[in-house]
C-alpha cells in the first residue's frame, strides 16, 4: 500500500503518493492518459527546471513575484534542472498537445518542493502557489514552446555538435592518412577510373562539416523564444519587460545567446524552427546512411566481399557462425538514420498542424526531435570513437584492383577520342585481352603510346 | 561498488555485474553500443522467452536436446516469457541488424537461470551452453524474425483488435443514439445540405470496422515464421522436422495458428509482412487523425466554435485560462497517428534495406512496428473508454444550423433545374433574403411550391 | 488568334476556345488555377467517361433520363472512355479538393459533344444540360471518389497485377534455373555460408507473390464505390435503386465487381481503402529496391565487384568512360521504389485530412496513387522483359566463393561445440590458415573427420 | 510512316526520326526505357543548355576547344537555353540514375544542330561530336548534378523567393489593416481570450519571412558545382581551371554567385545540398498547409460555420449544390503542400542512395525537387494575387464573439489568483450565467472591480 496524501486543485480533491511532490493536475494526467510508455528525455525536463528559473528571476525584476517567493521557486527548480527530481515526472508524452500536463506538473513539484523547503507541508499550495507564482506571467502556451526550444538547443550544444565534429574531423584524419593510397572508384557500381581511399574519406568529411553549418544555420530561428506570449500569443497578465528578462536569464544561465521572438504567436502556432532543425537532422541522418553503407561494403568479405579496409574488432560476434565478424556499429548508423528519417516525417505532420494561435501537437513533436538529436549524436560518437580510428586499408586487395583491364579508356578520350577509345573496350572485353592489348592489336596505338598516355596514378589525382 | 563476477566467451574474460544473468557477449554489448534510451518493449522480451521455450521443445522432439537440458531451457524462458526477468535484458535497440545482441541476451539469461536451476553457477556455460543449447537449430537470422512476428502477432491480438473493436462499437452506439438528430453536413467546410449526427459516427465506425478487417488480411503472413531457416536461410543445422515442431510448439502456447514460412529467405531477408502490418496500422493512423479532428471540431467553442457536441470533462485545465475546458485525449489520438505515420515511413526505409541474404534493420523496424501497435491501441482504449460514451449532442445548436437560408437549394435542381436553382441562391445572397422569399420574388416558384419541395428531415435521409 | 465561343453558366458569359467541347466551369477553372503541369493521367479521363456512361444507364433505368438524352451521353462518354477527346480536359490536378473542376468538365465536355451529336451547338446547354443531365443523380462528391475507385482498380487490373505476376514468373524460372548453382550467402555483407544463387530468386518470386495477395487483399474495399451518396452522403436527388444500377452497369462494362459502398459517408469522407492500397504499394516498392538492389550488387564488377551476374547488355553507356556497362534498369527499379514510397506519404497526409463529410485532397490523392502504380507496373515489366531472362551467372566466380577458409566452422557447430568451433576460426585467421588446418593444428579434429563433417554441398541446401 | 535517319554510336546504327536533333543514345534509351509519363521540366532542359554554353566556354578558354566549335556548341546550346528545342528531349525521368541519358540528349541535340548551323547533315558526328567535343571535359558524373544545382537554383531565384515575396507582403498588408479589429483567440480550437484579427496575420507573414531565410540559407552549398569532378569526381580528363572557367561563366550567363565544390566527390556521391534544399521547401509545406487551414476554418460557414473572413468568389462552384462558394485556392494551397511533404520523402531516401563515387537516383532526386518548388511557388503567386488582398472580415461575427461569458477569467488570475478566478467559471458555467455575475454573486468582485480589471480590448493587446 503507496501512502497518500490529499491535494485540492480547481476540481477538488484527488489522491497522491505521498512521497511524490507532483499535484493534483499531474494525478489526474495520469488517471486520464494510460497511453504508451514514451517519455520525454530528461533533458526535457531540466530545461523545464532552467525554464523556471529564468520565469522567478524575470518575475523578480518585473516586481511579479517579491524576493522570498522568486528565490524559493528558483532553489526548487535549479533541482529539477539538476536531475535531482526526475522520478517526479510520471506523465508520458501522450497528453494534450500544448504539453499543459508537463508544465503543470513542473509548476507542481517546484511549488511542492518549494514550499517545503519553506517549511510548509506538501500541497499546501501557498506561499508559493503553482500557477499563481510558479506559472506567474506565463502559460502554457508559451512555456512549453520555450521549453522545446531550451532543450533543442542545449542538446544541440552539448550533444550534437561536439559529436558531429568528432566524427568529421576522425574521417577528415583519414582522409590525410589515406590520400596516396590509390583505388578503383565505383560508379553505379561498377568498376570506373582509378582514385584515392583518402578522396572518399574526404567527401564524407565534408558532408559532415556542411551539416554542422546546417544545424548552426537553424540555430538563430532556434534562440528565439516566443516567452512572454502567454495565452494565445496576447501576452495578457505577462509585465511589460517579462520576455526580455526571460531571455537574460536563460542566456546568463546557459551562456547561449536566446532572445524574444518578436512575433510571439508565430512560436506557438507554428513549429517550423523545429521543423527546419528536423529537416537539418535528416540531411545528417541520409548521410549517416551513406557513408555508413560506404563502409560496410568497403569492409565487406572478408573474402568475398569488397575487402578494401578491415573494421576494428568490437568482441561481438554471431550466435550462429562462431568468430564471424560483422559491422556491427555501421547497421546501427544506418538504423539511426531511418529513426531519424521517419520521425522527421511525423515533426512534419506536427508542425503542418496548428490551428489558429496554437499548435497542439506539441508533445509528439519534441519528442521526435528530441530523440532524433540524441540518436544521431550518440551514433556520431560511438562510430568516431570505435570504428572510423581503427579502420584499416587492404593495401594488396586495392593495389590489384587497378589491375582491371578495361580501366585506362577513360584516360584515352582526349587523345584518341570518345568512339576509338570505345572501340578499344569493345574489343579488349570481346577477346578477353587488356585494352593496352586490344589498342596495339587494333593498330590504334602502340604499346609505348598506350603507356605514355596512360599513367594509373596521374589519373587517380585527376592529372590522366 | 558492483558486486561482479567474470564469465568468458569465445574471445575472453569480461566482468558482468553478480546479479544480472547475462553474460559476455550482453556485457560487450553494452560496452559498444553506448546509444540512445530505446527499448524493445517488454512484449519483445517476453516473446523472446516463448520462442526459446518453443525451440527447446522442438529440440527435444528432433532428438538435439535431451530431456534434463530441454527442460531447464523450457522453465528458465517461461520465467522470461512471464516478464520475472525483464531487468535482465538491458540493452538498447541500438545494436546490429540482425537483433543478435538480444538473442544472445536471451541465450545468456536463459542458459546462466538455467543452470543455476540446476545448481551450477552463473557463467558455468554447463551443463546449458547459450550458444549449444539454447540457441541449438537456431541462428539470429531465423531466432530475431521470428520473435518479430511472435510479438507483432501477439500485441494485436491482444492489445490492438480488442481496442480497435471497442472503438468501433461505442462509436457504432453514438451512430444509432444520433441517428435521428438533424444536423447540417459541411463539404470544403462550407454549409451544404442537412444531414444527421449519426450518419458521422457511421462513416468512423465504418473505417474502424475495415481497418480491423485490414489487420486481420494481414495476419496470414504475420503467423508465418522463418524459424528453421538459421543461418542465411540455408537451415544450415537445424534437423529435419525443426520448423514444424517449432510452430507446433508456438501454437499451443499461445493458441495462435503459426506455421513455418515455406521460403525460409524471404522472412529473414526481407520484412515485406511488417511493412504491411504496417501499412494497415498507417491507415488506422489516418483514421484517428480524421475522427479525432472531426471530435474536435464538433466541440469547439464552447460559444465562439461549431459547439455541436460537448466532449466529457477530464479534470483537466489550462495553466492560464482557469477552467478552461480542452479536447486533451482527442489531441492525443492525433498526435498518435503522427506518430505512426511517422514510425511508418522507418519501417518503410528498413524494410527496403536487406542485402542478399539478410535485412539488418531488424531492431529498428520491430521497434518501430510494435510502437505503432502499442500507441495506437492505447489510444483506441482510451478514446473509447473516456471520450466516445460521454459526448454529448448540444440539440439546440443541431437544430438552429437548419434555418440556414440557404440549405434547400440543393432539393430543388431535379424539380427546376441547376441554373434556376443557383439563380435562386444568387439572388437570396445578393439580397439577404432566404432562398424561399427570393424564389417566390424572382417568380421561380410559389411558397407552397418550395415548401412542398424542400424538406429539411427527408432531405437528411436523402429522400429529398 | 484562337477562334472562341461565349459559354454561360449561373455566374455569366465566358470566352472558349472554339474548337474545345469544355465549358463554362473548366474555363473559369483553367483561370483560376494557374499552377503547375500536373495532370490527372489519362486512365482517370477515361475513367470519367466509363463512369458517366454508368450514371447515364442508371438514371435511365430509375427513370431520371430519357432515352434519347440518355443515350447521347453514354455515346459522347463512350468517346471520353475511349481517348478520343483527352485534348479536351486541360485542368491540372491543382484544382479544388473535391476533384469538382474535372468533375464539371467531363460533364461540359459530354454535355457539348451530346448536344452536338444531336444537331445542337456546343454551349446550347440543351437538350443535354451539363448538371441536370450528365450529373443527373450525382455529386462531385461521390462521382469524384467513384472515379478514383474505378481507375485505380483498372489500372491494378490492366497493369500492375500483370505486370507483377510476369515478374514474378520471370524470377521464379531463374530460381529453378539456379536451384542448383552453389554460391556464397552473406550476412551483414559479410562471408556466411553455402547456399544456392537460386535460393535467392525464389526470396524475390516469393516477395512478389505475396505482394500480388496484397494488391488483390485489398480489392474488396476498392470495388465499393460510394455512387449514390451525391452531396455530403446523404443521397440527395439520388432515386432509390441509382447506387445499384450504377454499379451494375459499370460492372458489365469492366467485367469487374464493384459493388455500393453500403456507408457512403465513409467512401467520401475518408480514403482508407485507397491508402490501404497505397500501403500494399508501398511494400512492393520496398521489395522492388530489395531486390534491384541485390542484382544491382551481384552484378557489380565486372572485375572489382562481386561479378556473381552479368547483366544483359542495354546499349547504353557512359558519357566519359566509353564501353562501361551500368545495370541501368535495376537503378530505374530503385528510383521508382523511391517515388512510391514518397508518394505514399502524400496519400497518407491526404487522406488524414477529410473534414466532417468530404475530404477535400482528393485531387492530389489519386494524382499519387495512380502515378505510383503506373511506375511499378511499368518497370516492373521493364524488368521482367530485358533484366532477368538475360541474366547470366558467373560459375567460376561463383565457385571461387566456396574457397572461403572460414566458411565451414558453422557446420562443426553440432558436433565439436560452439566455443570450439569458435577457437578454430580465431586462430585460423590469426595464423592465416583455413579451418581445416587450424581444426587439425589445435588436434580439435583430424583432416578426414573435417572432411567429413564439412561438405558444402550439403551445406548450402541446409543438410549441414 | 515517320521519316528515319540512321545514326551510329560506339555500338552500332540506330534509326531516329528524321525531324529529331537526338542521336543513338537517347535513342536506344527511349526503347529501353518505356516506363511512365515523367519528363523533367523545360526548367531542367533549358539549365542543360547554359550548362552546355558554360562548358564550350570553358572549353575554349583552358584550350580543348577551338574556337569554331566551341562557337557553335554554344549557339546550339543558347537554343537548347531559350527552350526552342524542347520537343527534342523526349526521356523521361526513368532512366540510369546518373542521368547519363538526358546528359547524352544534350549532348546530341547539341552536337547535331552545331552541325547543322555548320553545314553538315545530322548525324555527321563532325566537326562537332558529341562526347569528344559537346561532353569535353565533362562526365554526366558532374555535369547532371551540375545541371540539378542549376536548375534548381534559378528556379529558387525566379519562382519561388518573388512567390514567397509576394505572398508574406499580401499576409503582412492584411496583419497590418487588421490590427485593431478584435477577435476571439482559439487555443485548441476552444474559446481562450481577446487577440487582433491582425495578430494571425502577423503570424502568417512571420512564417514565410523566415522560410524565405530558410531558402537563402541554403543557396551558399548550392551555387557550389561540383563540374570538374569528371568521373567519379577524379578530374580525370578536365584541364586545370575548368571548374573555375566553367562557373565564371555560369555566373555570367545568370548573373548568379556559382563557384566550383571544393570537394567534388561530395558533390556528386551526396546531395545533402539538395535534400536541405528540400527540407526548407518541406517547412514552407507545413506552413502552407497551417496557414490555408486557418483561412479556410475561419472563412467556413457561410453561417454555420466560424464565419469570420469570407474569402473572395472565383466563380467556380459545386455540381450539385448551385451557388456554393468553396476555399478552392486555399485547398490547393494544402494539396501542395501534402505533394511537397512526400516529395521530401522520395528526396530523402534518393540523397541516401549513393553508393562510392556516385549517388544513381538523381533524376527522380532533382524530379522531386523541382516539382516542389514549382508547386510552392505557383500556389503561393495565385493565393498571394487572387485569395490574400479580398479577404472581407465580418467585424459584427468578430465582435459578437467577444460577448462570451467566460473570456474574461484569464485577466482575473494576477488580481485574485487562479483558483478563485477558477471558481468564478466553475460557478458561471454550472448557473449559466456570466463570469461578471458568477463573481458578484460569490461575493469575490464587486461590478464596479469586475469592469475595471476586464477590458477586452486591453486584453486582446496583451495588456490585461
Amino acid at each position: 500500500m503507496t501512502q497518500t496524501r490529499v491535494e485540492h486543485d480547481a476540481f477538488g480533491p484527488v489522491d497522491i503518493p505521498a512521497d511524490r511532490y507532483w499535484g493534483a493536475q499531474t494525478q489526474r494526467a495520469l488517471a486520464v492518459f494510460d497511453i504508451g510508455t514514451e517519455r520525454f528525455p530528461e533533458c526535457l525536463v531540466h530545461a523545464f527546471g532552467l525554464h523556471k528559473m529564468a520565469a522567478a528571476a524575470a518575475n523578480l525584476k518585473c516586481g511579479e513575484l517579491d524576493q522570498e517567493i522568486a528565490q524559493a521557486i528558483a532553489a526548487a527548480a535549479a533541482e529539477v534542472r539538476s536531475g535531482a527530481l526526475d522520478a517526479h515526472f510520471p506523465l508520458t508524452i501522450w497528453q494534450t498537445g500544448s504539453g499543459t500536463q508537463t508544465n503543470m506538473n513542473a509548476n507542481e513539484v517546484i511549488a511542492n518542493r518549494a514550499n517545503e523547503r519553506l517549511g510548509e507541508p506538501l500541497g499546501a499550495r501557498r506561499p508559493v502557489h503553482p500557477n499563481d507564482h510558479v506559472n506567474r506571467s506565463q502559460s502554457s502556451n508559451d512555456s512549453f514552446p520555450t521549453v522545446m526550444h531550451l532543450s533543442a538547443v542545449m542538446e544541440l550544444e552539448d550533444r550534437l555538435l561536439p559529436a558531429l565534429a568528432a566524427l568529421r574531423d576522425s574521417l577528415a584524419s583519414r582522409a590525410t592518412a589515406f590520400a596516396d593510397i590509390l583505388k578503383l572508384a565505383r560508379t553505379h557500381l561498377m568498376d570506373a577510373v582509378p582514385t584515392t581511399l583518402g578522396r572518399g574519406f574526404e567527401g564524407f568529411a565534408a558532408q559532415l562539416g556542411h551539416s554542422i553549418g546546417r544545424v548552426e544555420a537553424a540555430l538563430p530561428r532556434l534562440l528565439m523564444l516566443p516567452q512572454g506570449g502567454t495565452a494565445a500569443g496576447t501576452g495578457l497578465n505577462a509585465p511589460p519587460g517579462f520576455a526580455e528578462a526571460f531571455c537574460a536569464e536563460a542566456s546568463r544561465l546557459t551562456g547561449l545567446p536566446f532572445r524574444p521572438n518578436p512575433c510571439k504567436v508565430e512560436g506557438m502556432a507554428a513549429h517550423d524552427a523545429l521543423l527546419e532543425l528536423s529537416g537539418a537532422l535528416n540531411v545528417i541522418a541520409a548521410s549517416f546512411i551513406k557513408i555508413a553503407n560506404d563502409l560496410r561494403w568497403m569492409s565487406s568479405g572478408p573474402h568475398c566481399g569488397l575487402g578494401e579496409l578491415r573494421m576494428p574488432d568490437d568482441g561481438l560476434t554471431s550466435s550462429i557462425m562462431p568468430g564471424k565478424r560483422n559491422p556491427t556499429i555501421a547497421e546501427v548508423m544506418v538504423q539511426a538514420g531511418m529513426q531519424v528519417a521517419g520521425n522527421h516525417v511525423t515533426v512534419t505532420m506536427a508542425a503542418a498542424s496548428g490551428s489558429f494561435e496554437l499548435n497542439v501537437a506539441k508533445p509528439v513533436l519534441i519528442f521526435n526531435v528530441l530523440q532524433s538529436i540524441r540518436v544521431l549524436a550518440d551514433s556520431a560518437r560511438v562510430v568516431a570513437e570505435r570504428v572510423v580510428p581503427g579502420l584499416e586499408p587492404d593495401r594488396d586487395r586495392l593495389a590489384r584492383q587497378l589491375d582491371s583491364p578495361l580501366l585506362a579508356a577513360t584516360a584515352l578520350n582526349p587523345h584518341i577520342g570518345y568512339d576509338l577509345a570505345a572501340r578499344i573496350v569493345k574489343h579488349a572485353r570481346a577477346q578477353g585481352m587488356s585494352a593496352r592489348e586490344a589498342a596495339v592489336e587494333l593498330g590504334i596505338l602502340r604499346g609505348e603510346e598506350y603507356d605514355r598516355l596512360v599513367d594509373l596514378a596521374r589519373m587517380a589525382h585527376g592529372m590522366g
